[in-house]
Order: structure tokens, then sequence, then C-alpha cells
């Protein structure tokens, strides 16, 4: 299959997640993807381990998020390595960096310089707090951004105190913003042949996360409020969260509570309404509690199922990579690095019914250093 | 300023949050989204209320996700209005339909169908668990999602149970899955003159969100574990989480160990190294905890930012809102709908440093037939 961003160069001047989880997107749908790397180190994210799990010189983590990728590794205060960087972007289409506001402008690379080489360039950056303000120059990292920005009161319960989510939430949702903005400039070139700078940091991607609260916040001036136990959504009413079942544990979506009730037989329950599943969301989620704990996931969830009432098992990963959905949708891929085979996940969309899959592995710093300046060469020449 | 998507037309067959993010992010980048609803009560989200906030006979929450769109009402099983339909598939570029599998082949809308109609065009789905398996019938909602895979064993304290996020992440994830995908494939297309069928489910994309958690978990077999106390990311180390102070709560990243006891003045923390940052995390974390305690935000915050460390108080939204470093990223934006002033948040990408807003709100069901049957009129006497 032809793949939608075949054609398409994009370079890559970043590290840790956000950037290089944008720049993989890209490469999933066909992109060639030259990370710019320092010399002999590479990118920082190559040391970035987890529970100590390498696959060779760089870490497990780090061949997850740069799969099928090329690297082109350039000491950048160096001159000669600067020209050669140049000439790639002149070639290039896209350009993506995630360094602190200032740091490419001290190369020569910042926006202007570099649609100078390259007017047509797609010029991608983030930022932590954007390139104004007053924390313009903290540290753009995850879990901070998640502090920041009211994000950690919407999880948990509300006797929990801040609960952050654990999953780099502002580093995923900033690089998939990215991407979004990097191939919509690219159709808008298709048409007028303009570069474009866009830009997007992780705080204005949390904020745009969390419009349904703030805009509610906007215009109530009231925080969200967590229930007090088996909590869901801050602005959801009861049953709306997971509970405690006496084998495991079930999650139970928006239903009506009368027939909730009837439907698990539950007597204290009886009585209520949904016009009160909000106002008396804390007792009705307590009563529910104290009701579903006497009895297995299976019994619940063949009754509520049975009434086509929206509830679900909760599973751990054990029990998800075993089950028949989940391998379903195969959405488990190969890597071959080093000798080792490193399972990962492929990217989620597929085009024309065809899962997007890439066995390459994540490159060595400057492996295609060689190749890339092989290629710079040959247009030099084909242009004699 | 010359919008990236000007001129694209999206047709939106969509409910509630997933499709409908979907087709505000084409908004505000640019394309004509219309969304095609049944007569007289428009799509379900129209009903979905928090906290009882509404604007018109629509929920503020619709209008906060459906800004910036028309609407056109139309009975998908009268042939006449199914007519219609069709002549608005025929001028489109885009579909996005988040229906239930079968439900657009029922209507005689799926793929094979709509492309016959439309060679070019980019067709768009969202299911819950993908079109085959044994979940393909279950209602795919985001807490279930979350529920069923495994999410929500990576946030909260060890003996929390499961704990979901606070916030709609399948929906809003996937919807930025499905704008990558049709972008991209709408890049191929003004290349290669081809249509496309882009598919993401919510399961996939949160099986995605988990790339380097599951990837771990595929190469280790071991369960991510979460901390006892402190939460922050199954897969870090300490300090990683959120600290009690004795006014608020600060929230600490990566860090040396050695260096925070020294900065801190924690004598019982005094000889762990951050070799042992994993191994003794719980720990660490508790240790830590019983010092922060003691002294305030400011003098915590005050010594670790003087240090350079990666540490940030934790703010809910009054006190995030009324802060220099949120007032300096203007990301709220105003609407005006049914004589009322809604304030929203707006698009967090920037494009040639110019935030992306609009103030055009939500529209009422069908509010755009009268003029898109016009349009549609005026194409067929300037072809004959």
């Amino acid at each position: 299959m032809d793949l939608p961003l075949e054609g398409i160069t994009v370079l890559e001047f970043s590290q840790y997640l956000s950037g290089p989880s944008a720049g993989l997107r890209l490469a999933d749908l066909g992109a060639r993807v030259i990370k710019i790397e320092r010399p002999v180190h590479g990118e920082a994210g190559r040391k970035l381990s987890i529970k100590n799990l390498w696959v060779d010189d760089s870490s497990l983590l780090f061949h997850t998020i740069n799969r099928n990728k090329e690297s082109f590794a350039a000491d950048l205060k160096n001159p000669d390595d600067l020209a050669l960087v140049k000439q790639l972007i002149a070639k290039a289409d896209v350009l993506i960096h995630n360094f602190r506001p200032g740091v490419m402008q001290k190369i020569g690379l910042d926006y202007d310089a570099a649609s100078e080489i390259n007017p047509g360039l797609v010029y991608a950056e983030i930022t932590g707090y954007g390139k104004e303000g007053p924390w313009k120059e903290k540290p753009g990292q995850d879990l901070l951004m998640q502090s920041l920005t009211g994000l950690t009161f919407t999880t948990g319960n509300a006797t929990n105190g801040p609960v952050p989510f654990g999953i780099s939430i502002a580093d995923i949702l900033c690089g998939a913003q990215l991407v979004q903005g990097i191939i919509a400039a690219l159709i808008r070139r298709s048409k007028k042949k303009t570069g474009a700078l866009i830009e997007v940091s992780l705080m204005e991607t949390l904020l745009d996360f969390q419009f349904e609260l703030l805009t509610t916040y906007y215009n109530s001036q009231q925080q969200p409020l967590r229930s007090k136990t088996n909590s869901g959504h801050t602005l959801l009413g009861a049953p709306y969260g997971v509970y405690k079942a006496a084998d495991g544990f079930i999650a139970l979506a928006m239903m009506d509570i009368a027939v909730l009730a009837e439907t698990v037989e539950c007597a204290a329950l009886q009585g209520f309404t949904t016009s009160q599943a909000f106002a008396q969301r804390d007792n009705i989620k307590s009563i529910l509690a104290d009701h579903l704990h006497k009895n297995t996931v299976k019994h619940w969830l063949q009754k509520l199922q049975e009434r086509g009432l929206w509830a679900m098992e909760v599973l751990d990963w054990e029990k998800m990579t075993t089950h028949d959905a989940y391998r379903a949708l195969q959405m488990e891929q190969v890597l071959h690095a080093a000798g080792k085979e490193i399972i990962t996940t492929r990217c989620p969309i597929r085009i024309n019914g065809q899962r997007l899959v890439s066995g390459k592995p994540a490159p060595k710093v400057g492996e295609h250093n060689e190749m890339l300046i092989r290629e710079m060469n040959e247009v030099i020449v084909n242009k004699k």
C-alpha cells in the first residue's frame, strides 16, 4: 500500500517523548523521519530506561518511540556539521524540535533562519509553556504540567488529594496536536506553496484536553468535584465509576438509577431516580459499592449486560492480552534490533483496512550519516 | 490568515465526544464542518448536560464541542432526505462517523457505497473495538474502554484498586488519531487523486496510548506496579510523584536522590542513591512525604528550584486561571450563542504565531439546510 505521507521528509531535532512521539506517528503514516542527534551519545532519551530494560546501547523505551526512523549525527556547534544539517533542511518538508525557547535561535536554526534556507518548510516546535509568560524558562515536564493545569484534581476520589495520570499524557497529546498542525500545513503548502510555523505547548495541550471541565468552570465558577468513592468523572452523576465485586472489579458507565437498582436487586437503592444521580452521587455510589462487593464480576455483568446496561469488567494487562477481543485487533508488532526481537504496539490507525506496521528498529546514533551525505552529493552532481 | 484546511468540506455523522472532537479540530484548522443530524432532536450529545448548564435547547457541553460547525437535518430513512445527503457526499472531501458497526451499511452509506458516489472521499470511522472480535457489538464507551485496556491500573496508589482517568481520554485521543489519519489521506489525495478509508477504534487508541507500558510488559511479562503512596508513573522511580506540604501540594519529577536529600535537608534520606530510586521507591517516597509535610509549598519550591530541580506547585483551576502564566497563553475565547456569552478554550495549535479562535457558536438543528440546499441547486444550475 502507498502510505499517505510517502515522499515527505521530516527532520526531528527532539528528545524524550513529546517530539519523538510526533515523529513516530509521521513515520507510521509513511514519512521518512531523520533524527538529528549529537554525536556518540545521541538524544538524551536513549539513556532513559525503564525497569532497566535495554536493547543495545539504547533503552527499550527509546526503541519503542523511535522505531522506523533514521539517525544523522551532527555537532551543531561545528560549522562543517551545521552546513550539512542546513543542506538537509534545504531538502526537508518538515522540521520538528522540542528544545527550550532560545536554543534553536542560538544555533541559528530558528524559524526565520530555517525558512530562509527553505521557504516551503513546515517548522514545528513544542515548548512547555509557550514562548512568553513567567514560566517560559521552567522545565516543560509531564508531571509538572499535569500539576500546574488542574488535571490532578480530575482523578481519584475527593479525599485523595491531587492524583496524577500514570501515563505521560501531556507529552503524548502534545505530539498528536503537533502532527495535526504539521499535516494540515502540508496540505496548505500543496495548494499555496507556503511554509508554516506550527507551535504547540504542553500547557496549552492540557488546557485543551480539559475543555469540557474548563468551559464548565468558566461559566459556573465552580470547581469540579470528585466523588467521595468510586470516582469516574467529576462532571457525571452516579453510578459512573469503578466498583469492587467479590472477585474483581466492574466499571459502570451512564445508566438509569431505577433500572440499575432493579437489575442488581439492590433494595437500598430503590426509590432513587436518575434526577438525583448528581446531587446524591456519594450516597448512591456508597450504597451500590456495599451491594456489589457481595457477588462476583460474572454474576453482575450477566445481569447488567442482559438488560443492555453499559457495564464491563476491569482488566489488567495479563487478562487483557490473553483475551480474544485483544487478539482480534492484532495490535502487536515485532521489531528486530541488535539480534533481539522486540514486541511493541503498532500505529492505531488503519488505512483501507490495512494495519500500519513497520519492523524497522530505531537507528544507532549516526547510522545514516554516510547514506545521507551520499544522497546530498548525488543531488549536487545531478544539479551540475 | 489562510487557515490550512480552508476549502475542505467535512460531513460529520457523529454524536457525543469522539467523532465531534475530531470535527472540532478540523474546523479549528479551517475546514467547513457540516453535522448531519436527525431532524428536531439532532445528535444525542445536544441533551448531554453537565451540572445542568444549558445554552438554548442544547447543553453547554454540546456548544463547547460543536462550535464553528454547520447543521444539516436529515432523516436518513426518508429517501428524499437521503438523496440530499448523497448530494452532499458527492461534493464533500471527508466523511466522519462514529456509529456502531453495521449502522451506516444499513442506511447505504458505508465506505463502498459512499466512495461510489465520490471516489476521492476520505471516509473516516470510529468504533469501540474495531469491526471484528467478540466485543464488536459492545458499547464503545470511555470509562469501559479505560477499564478493559488496563489503563485503570496505571494511576493512583497500589492500594487503591483500579483508578480511572477523570477525563474522557479514549474519546479525545481517538478523535486526534482520526484527524491525523484524515489529513494524511488528504495529502495523498492531493498527489494521487485517491480517496481512503480511515479506521480508528477507542480500544486501539488506548493501547497505543500505553505503548511504553505495554512494550515493557510484552518484553518483561511483569505488570507495572504503582507505588504505595505518592503515585506518579508506574515505570519511574522515586521521587516522581505529588507530595503534601503544610499548605498545599508540590510535584517532583525526575531528580537525583542524593541532591534532593541535601536540598530539602532530609537527614533520613541521606545515604540513598538514585540507583535505588526504583527498588526502594516506596521507602524513599514515604520518608520524603513525612519530611515535606512539615513546611510550606513556597519554602520547598524556593530550595528545589534554586538548585535547578524539577519541581512545581500543584494548582487547582482557580489558582491556575488567575496566574500570569495562564493569562499569557490567552487560551480563552468567547462564543456568542442565543444572546449569551460562552467562554471556552481555543485550539491549542498556533500557526505563524497566530492563535486559532472562532467566535462562531454551535448550530441549531438544521440551521443550514436552506443554505446548503440553495448551494446544491446553484451547483446544478451552473452545470447546466
